[in-house]
């Protein structure tokens, strides 16, 4: 499938990365064209990989993954285009960090709201990025969320969410349970200090 | 041991029923003495248990069960009296529900700062008061959040959580942390609604 990437740090390497492993035809976005961190991850490709703008990246792809920073992905997502996300996937893995205590609309919420014709599915924002793409790192199953209004598209994404190993994919609901997901960022925070790793998730007990 | 239950409605009433169970001596309190859920919960303990003011059962306790609703938490402590809690431990298992989205500062740190003497400890907020005493009851291991400023309270409290059946303890650090465990309960209500159930928790996996 084609896949979009948008941010060339952690996070988009490591999704990009695994969607080439499993025999996508992915693009690396970035703001501007000629990125060193994307060109890098091409070049990590064999080639296999492309980098394009942002709005390059969404155009190509069936499916955008928002790997911004999240306070910088409706920005991010606007350079990529309005036009170029109609009817895309938009699978929102984004954090504001450090969580607003100003509360309110979610990211989540949020891009769905400027991109009303995109299909944004929040999922994988509560775990480090090496959980987000080798689940089967940790020594038992345990679970990853997902919010969205598209039912199709969700479906498309619990796909590749097993496909990247996933087991326990929980739908939360609607677009607006992307609040529930990223309000646990404190959580998550709190349980890496006092675990000292970032290789840790929870699974819901039922 | 001497342990005092806040508040009369289910969560009290379950944990007061489970300590019982356990072999101390509980006493209920409520706002006002002669409180007929009360005076039933002691008819079901054979008399074995005693009710009592909110005053009369933080003098009473060793250790004080905050299960009063979270909004009117700060009032009946503020009635159970500042020095009736002087050194004791308060067990604060309460939310602020719904949650709050205005941010800012837990239940578990207003009640630290509104009594300093008092030793809090933040636990068991994060699941429903029958997974709260009966953890066993679900069909793997789980996980509770423990948030206070004195560790030979966290460790009081472990051992009484221990003594529920709770297997897995994860001691967050201070009373800060407790913003954790309480900004944790959108998604406890999101799962809740896509589950069914109340009848889950979340396990850490590390």
């Amino acid at each position: 499938m084609h896949m979009g990437v948008l941010g060339t740090g952690t996070v988009g390497s490591a999704i990009a990365t695994r969607l080439i492993a499993l025999g996508h035809d992915v693009m690396m976005g970035s703001r501007t064209a000629g990125n060193p961190k994307a060109a890098a991850w091409v070049a990590g490709t064999g080639g296999r990989g492309h980098a394009g703008t942002f709005a390059e990246t969404a155009a190509f792809a069936a499916v955008v993954f928002n790997c911004t920073r999240g306070v910088s992905s409706l920005d991010a997502l606007g350079a990529a285009g309005e036009k170029n996300l109609e009817g895309k996937i938009v699978v929102d893995v984004a954090n504001v960090l450090p969580p607003s205590d100003r509360g309110g609309e979610s990211l989540g919420e949020q891009i769905q709201k400027a991109f009303p014709l995109a299909k944004v599915v929040k999922t994988l924002n509560t775990v480090n990025c090496e959980v987000m793409t080798h689940p089967a790192r940790l020594p038992a199953p345990h679970t990853v969320f997902l919010s969205g209004n598209d039912d199709g598209a969700k479906s498309t994404v619990r796909g590749l969410l097993e496909s990247f190993g996933w087991t326990d994919v929980l739908d939360l609901g609607d677009i607006s349970t992307a609040r529930a997901a990223e309000g646990y960022m404190p959580l998550w925070l709190a349980a890496w200090k006092a675990l000292g790793t970032l290789s840790f998730n929870i699974k819901v007990v039922r």
